[in-house]
């Protein structure tokens, strides 16, 4: 048994006013909100990657800074079982409900494809044993098509067919394995489907073979009964200079492109929200408006960076606003709140894992109940109830319809011959509006 | 008659050697390449707007810069015809086969609708015969629906279908004009199509407005019977935080959702492009595999500012790298190559409007020819060719074919049970081979 | 007397429960805050130019969306007495205790220069008498050098010596006037000092035009007797491609090149910081460790626009955190807290440039009481006086004080022939701290 | 002896035409420029940490995809030894005069600082008979002071003074093995001198110890006789979320402070100009103005990623005009043309790496003949003397002398009461110009 966080207790809600740091100052798990328990609504999940895979490596310093125990351990199934042990220790001392993995990180690759594949298996009783210890759930799995060598060109939008079968091998056994653990959703985030210079690629071949792939993905999903919600996470570039799954939009295109605007959903990242250049809440907004909303990774960027830093969200305005969309949109489903997020390669210790999660719980956990109060309140939609009246007016609904053509709304306007004048937007009185939640 | 410009001579081709700055070095448009003149492929378009209606004016500089007499004359509809002078000869003096307008640069807005719809009849006739005079031709119309206070909130995308109700009949004039002047593509930009707040905003409701906006467009396109293209230019943000048409692929998917893909194309703007988070070579190359490409808007942005600045193209290699990825897919068909660019505010004299098209011209004749050795010399396509040749074995074709299921790939790999050595992508001997033909 | 406000009462402090969107919720102007009254730590100051010259344009709606009465009278000096009446009303109104203005904001350009001086003149008696009727108090004044179009290529770094001299008059009878007005301080913001293109440009000789126009400044305050401080605002771009004043640290090496490092301060705004790639905390602590803090211009820009948006602040978290470390420097001498910020363009109402303000001034509030128990509890300074307790040490003292060469240093790191363990810097535990206090 | 490049060829001058890609188009080493061999004017140097020492990772793919056998052996001395065989085999056929080196990239890291030492020393005897053997030359030696875990708080400007002094083992005993080497110049670049978060972190403190450990490099620089020249080489983030050494204005505003202006100079690095916002012609005129150039790293970064990508150089016209500026400058004294740059992680093969190099000294010397083409027409060179003009009258001449105070200069103004017109600053003329060289 892992004795790496022996010295962290339970991490218990103690309330606002305590001034304990391993303890939960909002996120009181059966606190009913809106009718529903904090934990039913937010559904955390940690991952596993960052927090028990990586060593603290930057393209700075490739020795890394944090020593974890099952990282110097030299045959790699011991060392994937002693991570496990301490994974799901972690997990449990900190008391959030979920976890995702990628199948690499909790197996290590083999010298053959059917080795990997028996690592896998072999891990995947060792998952299932630990949660049925611990009660933990999987939030969702997915497969690592990026870090080894044979993708760095890409997986299913690889120039070589053989690569891409190999993805395909991966993705099978991480859906089978997904299904085995009871995941409510599998994810497929586009590591190296894109380009790094257009000189030696074709965009248009690439795309479809990616259309290919996921059409195999959700064929072999309704083959094999897998209830969950298939996702697709959106990123604009890196590692690839540009990745095909920029933003939710092009990923809304590219599923319509090829008939699976209804078969898959998107798992919104905060952080590559703003690489791609728009805020978190625009990219929930959209999907929740497009229909495609699944999901959200809760790991804020640095606006002052322009890469994935993938930190704790801190910020709790920005929060509120985000859980006040989703809620909006009718919360979660199958989807739930993943920390994607790693801890500053200077958080070396033990404790700072606890600080990372808690830090972002307790921030979500307040953005849940500030959202909560705008919704009882409901001053912030009665205006933009109101903003959009015009459009439940017999003229307004007539537009909608379609029942007018350009013509006639022009000759309409030429026989009232008059302008319209514009009315204020309000956007400083509904800024200080939200701040008045806070 | 204006003479502005009257100090200015025909600009002729001179050649490479000539030092002349009134001259074209490169642009000699009578000139074949690949089977076609140089004018017949590059399809120049000169704007009115920048270079007739803005004054120089910046956020920090109200009064503008420049001066042109036709901005200095009270009465509007006598500064409407001056300035249509000033342009046609302009034009003239350059040899820019087209032109491009919004309907109030040509014609100033009135004190009612109908008076607007006058002022733009007025002068429809005026640049009829001024076509007529000098051989100019349109390239392309559309309609400023985000200058006046009314549009603040957006056209189509209005709260107010009163508003909506407006730009309706400033596009159906727009429309009927670029018609009656021969015009080969109307453009619609989303200006204020987007939103400055997701707090006073209903994004879903505002698409649905769009959406409907543009079936309209295109049905008075079948019904009145023109038959040029109906181009959306992506764009995505400035003047609005966040612009519906962010860029390709996002109006790809928007098109999608309104039946709309086989019915409007994209102008892309190079500025735009980078805006983005993309390169005008990815818009264009997107664009292309996606089948909606129509037409450029050849500016650049400063990869320093984060705002359009609207620069003539000056940079030869990215510039080639464009034209080779149009004459790849087919080169222009209704579409041309129009300079959406002004000169800098310092740059006060009318011989100033001069050095911004000629060289404008001159770098994109330049791009040409080096497109036009890199597709005779055929070695950069058959490095991609060769890359890709994988997908044109047996195993390739059932893949993309969809006869084989995610779980027979699989088992395919596990009975070779052989891993897939990467090859190299050969980027900096590509990038070598494109500085050769410079 | 102007009546464009007429309907806003004063606005008065009403507390956290207030739904009162015209009343403050925490700015309290008597209440203690570490034994200074609210007022006199955060010395509010309402701009001239955004709220009141503004016409709500910009680069795409040159004819704005204001509409504000004195915007519409012919006469300029006329539109300018009906400005400040207004002016003065707003700020009454406000009950923000201080004003800010350039001065083209209060008095129109003339024909010619001497003109120009006596419409100064003019308004500074009318603005003197407002001063007196109201209580109004002026924290800094400056001169606009930068939307004449004389000053296109810069001002004291223009390449014709002309246009420096027209330069150096607007200073002096700037300075003039914010010491006749009893000014605290005055402030250069270099708005054209910069460049567009290096093709034209001799950085060298231009920032040693600027060099001598700063010491020409410094001569003449010393000259009048003026008593408050000369402030440089940096900026990165815009309007210029590059402006010299690039960020804190840019300006500070150009004092210390000018012999000016003791004369002259920053007037750090947030939004200039963000645009520099700097966080605006980044600016203030550098500035304070570099002895040239002064004022701040309080307001955000938009992360996802790379532009200079001048938004009212709203986040509760960054601006405690800036607080903090004004108030860890010492608070504001001579210097305040100036919203150099517009209401949005689609906030055409009078009372919306109340909401901006008011916003603006209850998170100023707001973040002054965070900062204030963030240093009674003395937490977050405790972990930091930990992390650098090894310079109090014998060896890190003989290290900064010199006693110690190179090779002595190295010299005794090999007698001692043993490596030094990092020690986390808890990165997550700090952010968590610094919530608990929101 | 090294086997990885031997079926590489020399590689030689075939001249423009030549179509083989192993070979120079424009490199000729012995052509006179300007009267001064290319060779003599490029000084071109191979970095030994990019081709040699990075094994392909990135953040998300840690094992690499190179597969270098020197990267493969165990004994990490063996390694070294192997690894140096296989660099100067590699620089030998190149035919670049140069190379650069960290401590840590000739020499392993010991188990302890002195085994550490040693390794060093060890392989300095290594360097020094193959710079015999090859006649290959140092242009400077640096430390690294960020890739082990001690260093990730920062080096000189770490909490610990320890650290700082483990830092000054390696600098002296890097900057000994430089002067052992002949090297040229020696480089400090601030991997982590910066910080993560403000929450825990000192500026003002971290900035005196990094000026402190400045001092003591200079020193030891004179007591050991060392003429090279020292460069800090600016980078505005990444590693760390923001540097001290931002760029080259920060710098020169820290070497004031310490003292330092005259003793050290900058590297700059094309990649990190365009991450702090500027371009790199820009630092390198602002370098040069200061009286700071030293040397360059011609690496470009990718416009569209916010990250370091160290990538050959391949855009004619920018690097023409980097170029041009430097020898309007005066040109390379120590200092010369280093290529930071890497291969993609998907140009495996040991021919990439000379792709990458041919590639980048072709452009640079392409860039070197268009500079010389520039200055010899001097047609660039009148349009911006005769723009300054002014400055050489009377007036201009009293105004930089400091002969005439703001209010006499004000009072000439009013005497003249005229204004005065501005003149276009050509910008769309010189670009064009630029692109007639090309
Ligand atoms: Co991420
Ligand atoms: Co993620
Ligand atoms: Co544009
Ligand atoms: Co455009
Ligand atoms: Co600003
Ligand atoms: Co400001
Ligand atoms: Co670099
Ligand atoms: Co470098």
């Amino acid at each position: 048994m892992s004795t790496y966080f022996s010295d962290i207790p339970a991490i218990a809600y103690e309330g606002p006013q305590s001034t304990n740091p391993l303890a939960f100052k909002w996120y009181d798990k059966d606190r009913l909100v809106l009718g529903k328990r904090m934990e039913d609504h937010l559904r955390f999940a940690v991952c596993y990657w960052h927090s028990f895979c990586w060593n603290g490596f930057d393209p700075f310093g490739y020795d890394g800074t944090f020593e974890r125990p099952w990282q110097r351990v030299a045959d790699p199934m011991a060392a994937a079982r002693m991570k496990a042990d301490a994974a799901f220790d972690f997990f449990s001392r900190l008391g959030a409900p979920y976890y995702c993995f990628h199948d690499r990180d909790v197996a290590p690759e083999g010298s053959t494809p059917r080795e990997s594949v028996n690592h896998l298996h072999e891990m995947v009783e060792v998952l299932q044993a630990k949660q049925a210890q611990t009660g933990m759930k999987l939030l969702w799995g997915t497969a690592n098509l990026f870090s080894h060598r044979r993708f760095m060109s890409g997986a299913s939008t690889n120039p070589d067919p053989e690569i891409f079968a190999l993805a395909a091998l991966q993705v099978k056994e991480a859906m089978d394995a997904t299904l085995k653990l009871g995941g409510e959703n599998y994810v497929l985030w586009g590591g190296r489907e894109g380009y790094e210079t257009l000189l030696n690629t074709r965009v248009g071949q690439e795309l479809d073979q990616m259309g290919r792939f996921l059409n195999m993905v959700v064929d072999y999903k309704h083959k094999i009964g897998f209830k969950g919600t298939i996702l697709i996470e959106p990123k604009p570039r890196e590692p690839s200079k540009h990745q095909y799954d920029f933003d939710t939009a092009t990923v809304y295109g590219f599923l319509q492109r090829h008939g699976l605007e209804k078969e898959i959903k998107v798992n919104i990242e905060a952080n590559h929200a703003t690489l791609s250049g728009h805020s978190f809440e625009h990219e929930i907004a959209t999907a929740i408006d497009l229909g495609i909303f699944g999901s959200i990774d809760m790991n804020r960027g640095d606006m002052q960076c322009g890469w994935d830093t993938d930190q704790f969200p801190n910020n709790i305005p920005e929060t509120a606003l985000a859980m006040y969309l989703i809620l909006q949109g009718g919360g979660f489903t199958t989807g739930g709140l993943n920390f994607d997020a790693k801890v500053r390669r200077q958080s070396i210790d033990a404790e700072d894992m606890f600080h990372g999660h808690i830090g972002g719980m307790d921030v979500s956990a307040r953005a849940l109940l500030i959202a909560e109060q705008m919704i009882n309140d409901g001053e912030l939609a009665r205006h933009v109830e109101a903003r959009y009246a015009g459009w439940n007016t017999p003229f307004g609904q007539d537009l909608m319809a379609g029942r007018l053509g350009l013509d006639q709304v022009a000759e309409r306007v030429l026989e009232r011959n008059q302008d319209t004048r514009p009315v204020s937007g309000r956007q400083e009185l509904l800024e200080n509006l939200l701040n008045r939640y806070i």
